[in-house]
């Protein structure tokens, strides 16, 4: 494997674990834990994990500890630091008992229960320290969910002598983690279940759970072009740049960027549906924000739009439910149809609302909604290529106003979608030390004999030697929520918090960054040099920190 | 306006001057040029430019220098390191004579012409240092042809009693430099004219010129994101990626980012044009590629593909210039014809070859090539999206395949156009220094009484103590081309040499990095760091100025 001259420098960066991770660790218990919602009936569907206390690691006495086999898992999108919980689970497991062995399963979940894996071995893992991706084992989107599924990973484990398992993944690979934990905890299988949060989208987090890793180094990247586009923006001044950014459901990706580089708009979904805006409405205040510029002879500028926008539209949302029922049930004869039958059949078959909804959609939008559908009945709205229809729909208003003499600049637009190029990025100082520091807590989770919980390292604003690893019973992040028409007990995602400081600190700047230019450029993630370029944290994290 | 951390540590580097440039300062005479070709010609065209000699800055003696005020233009696209070229010369200048006054004229050669500038200061200077982007004046695409430009230029450079003009820009407007010189000087208007060498797309070098600045920054920026993209389709395993890169016309960025990442496939135009491969050749060439990895159980890859493919695809280049006579002469009858009958209008008007070549292409190029024409009658290429383009047909094809056997695999596909991400991009230190330097040698090119030529820097692939400052008369890199229907004196574009190490390189390699998956991870640009990760220089200039 040939190596760039930045990935032989990054081999040999030694990650810092927490003060109470160094040396010999301790166990420091808390008060038990409740879920956040529907306790009784989580507690009743988790009668062997629910309760349990969160737990902190201390500097401790010395002891020892039995040899063990220990399997790990990526599960789901790759996030940049995931590597790294490995390496740290793998050195601490070590440290512990030079005998312990760690095995890898392959391509995700999937590789638990085909029973396909590797060992991993000092000489292996070496080529992967401080590296991005997920290549070390691969992941997959296979969901753990039945038992017959736990059961044939069963006979693995059993069969490597595997007395713990730690899932790498996001809130739902967490949830079927803790499902797993309790299952084989009833059973009596022996066998610990350990998660890790992991997801750049950002939304696995709470107050014990700081933040998911990868979010640290995705947003950077992400930042790092947006500043770039912007400066250009800024250089040739003839184009307005909509930027459309990853992040499936919550809009932490496009919110730490606007924070990182003060783009002219910044979409927010959540804001979008709390105040219950139209499409309409978003383009409406997109022109009118154009057209502020224009006037002041500024054709251009720079707007950031969340991946998942689309959905959190109400009245999308509301059409998007009533067509998938619609078509569910009228697939066949639907299928046969002409394109403007098709049109017509949905337009007598919907409600008023949704038909007055649907009738008002560009028809390149209208038609991706009256077709694809995924497996599951679904339309496919990441195949919606959101940047490019709001931006086609601001030019069709701005035509108008133009007309009626209330537009009187000129609108070019470019168009951009950054996902692919931060998932896999080499992980930034923050994330390369947050994940060592998340699978050394893993690895001490299960020395203690925990299962059901999910790793955690805390205080990550503070310097290094004051983040204080644990875990936190994943349990207690539990609520119940409709999945695919059935009650679920599952983690309660981290929306953007319309009350929380970094979404507040969006809103105080807004109107000046819509009306002036005043782009930050962040540059790309450095990894040496000034420690306040180096080692900085996420803004959204920054914030809500903030004492 | 507010700076990220980044820009703030940025701003104190300092760039280092090569050695002839650091004190007092000499200048050495080599031997008189000619140009490449059509000497006869470009001699009697620049009588007052011709065949001076190359010249070099050594150490000297020091020597007083008159007060001079002096210009400066950013002329087309934007190129990281441009703002650098201005603090190299305004530092300079001041050296030179603290007196000495510099004055940017705005928004590129339109500046000189509406008589549009500011005045360059010490405090408004401060804020450009070491930064990405063409905002410190703005940059344009007008282009200094005609004598009525020139006269408005001399109006007001003799206002502001401006005896020297710096022009930082590509070939034409190095070229549009050297006929300004040539103008002002057989005019005896007193006005020296200074070109720098400036394009990411690295297609104007020669000898003396080692390479245009941005290059070196660009392409690290775009290597950056195919690595990351290459980690993420290695750790997910379920898409070929499709890239483009930005490069109007030659290859230069996509043969350097396939040398630093070893993709899957790289195409690199001028060969394309020299094997004269069909649009099918390159679509049969890719789909074996894809299922030679598919017969081994790897359904992904990343395959790179410069932007200016389609017009080097010569069957094509030759249907794009008919159909442009074509459509120019008969535009009018036409526009009013629906698209079948516009297809059929063009059918029957095409000479066979072409005809065939235009039924072979996909129904939407088809309706682009027969409907689009910018202000000049040209189709525009650019609006092509060449990397969705053929991945639909590698699909297609691939199809094919799999009916008959001949394909196992499964094709899913992603794509990319990288190009505004790295065009203002803050300068690698390569570019920081080199830049600076490039400013500094034009300041003594016009305090030595240097007209029509370019500012080099050479010997860059050394320590820098051992960089070399110089210049090189413009008219030397003449030759004569056909332009807009009239042979004219244009700067010879650089393609991609087939002969050339660079390219050899890739060739050496390319039938191994196809079927196996030898992807290598650049990383961002680091600033700060190891020197070997800091301070290299692209794989190209390192071949090119191998011994």
């Amino acid at each position: 494997m040939e190596k760039s001259a930045f990935q032989k420098a990054r081999d040999s960066y030694k990650p810092v674990l927490p003060k109470g991770l160094r040396t010999a660790v301790g166990l420091k218990e808390d008060e038990t834990t409740a879920c956040i919602a529907n306790q009784d009936e989580i507690k009743a569907m988790f009668p062997n994990t629910y309760g349990m206390p969160v737990v902190e690691f201390v500097e401790g006495e010395e002891a020892c500890y039995e040899q063990m086999n220990t399997g790990v898992i990526l599960s789901g999108g790759q996030a940049p630091g995931g590597h790294n919980v490995i390496t740290g689970l793998f050195d601490t497991l070590k440290k512990l008992n030079p005998e312990n062995r760690l095995f890898g399963f392959l391509l995700g979940p999937g590789g638990l229960v085909k029973h396909k894996y590797i060992e991993i071995t000092e000489t292996f893992i070496n080529d992967f320290r401080n590296t991005g991706g997920f290549d070390m084992v691969g992941s997959g989107r296979t969901k753990l969910e039945t038992v017959e599924q736990f059961e044939k990973g069963y006979e693995i484990l059993k069969y490597l002598n595997i007395r713990s398992l730690v899932i790498i993944g996001g809130d739902d690979s967490n949830t079927n983690a803790c499902v797993l934990a309790e299952y084989y905890k009833a059973k009596n299988y022996g066998i610990q279940v350990i998660g890790c949060p992991k997801t750049i989208d950002g939304d696995l987090k709470c107050e014990e759970i700081e933040t998911s890793f990868g979010f640290d180094t995705a947003t950077k990247v992400y930042s790092e072009l947006i500043g770039n586009i912007e400066r250009d923006c800024n250089s040739a001044r003839k184009y307005w740049h909509f930027i459309k950014l990853m992040g499936r459901s919550a809009s932490h990706i496009a919110l730490e960027c606007a924070l990182q580089c003060h783009p002219n708009v910044c979409l927010i979904s959540e804001e979008v549906k709390e105040k219950d805006m139209s499409l309409n409405d978003i383009v409406d205040y997109l022109c009118k924000v154009i057209s502020y510029r224009a006037d002041r002879g500024m054709n251009y500028g720079v707007i950031l739009i969340p991946e998942g926008l689309i959905e959190f539209i109400p009245a999308i949302g509301r059409l998007i439910d009533e067509l998938n029922d619609l078509l569910a049930f009228h697939g066949d004869d639907y299928r046969f149809m002409s394109h403007g039958e098709q049109r017509e059949y949905i337009l007598n078959h919907l409600s008023e609302a949704n038909k007055r909804t649907f009738e008002t959609l560009p028809s390149e939008v209208a038609r991706q909604l009256s077709l694809d559908r995924d497996p599951h009945g679904n339309v496919q709205v990441s195949l919606i290529e959101t940047e490019k229809l709001i931006s086609k729909m601001c030019a069709a208003k701005l035509k108008k106003w133009k007309e009626s003499g209330k537009f009187k600049g000129k609108f070019a637009s470019q168009h951009h979608f950054f996902g692919y190029e931060g998932r896999c990025a080499a992980p930034s100082n923050y994330d390369t030390n947050y994940c060592y520091a998340l699978g050394a807590s893993a690895a001490h989770l299960i020395a203690n004999g925990k299962t059901g919980y999910m790793a955690t390292v805390r205080n990550t604003t503070a310097p290094k030697d004051e983040w204080k690893a644990g875990g936190i019973p994943i349990t207690s992040l539990l609520n119940m929520e409709r999945r695919n028409g059935e009650m679920k007990p599952v983690i309660c995602k981290a929306l953007v918090d319309l009350k929380g400081r970094p979404f507040k600190e969006l809103m105080m700047h807004r109107d000046e960054w819509s009306k002036e230019t005043a782009f930050v450029y962040p540059g790309p993630v450095q990894y040496w040099g000034p420690s306040e370029v180096c080692d900085r944290t996420t803004i959204t994290l920054a914030l809500e920190r903030q004492k």
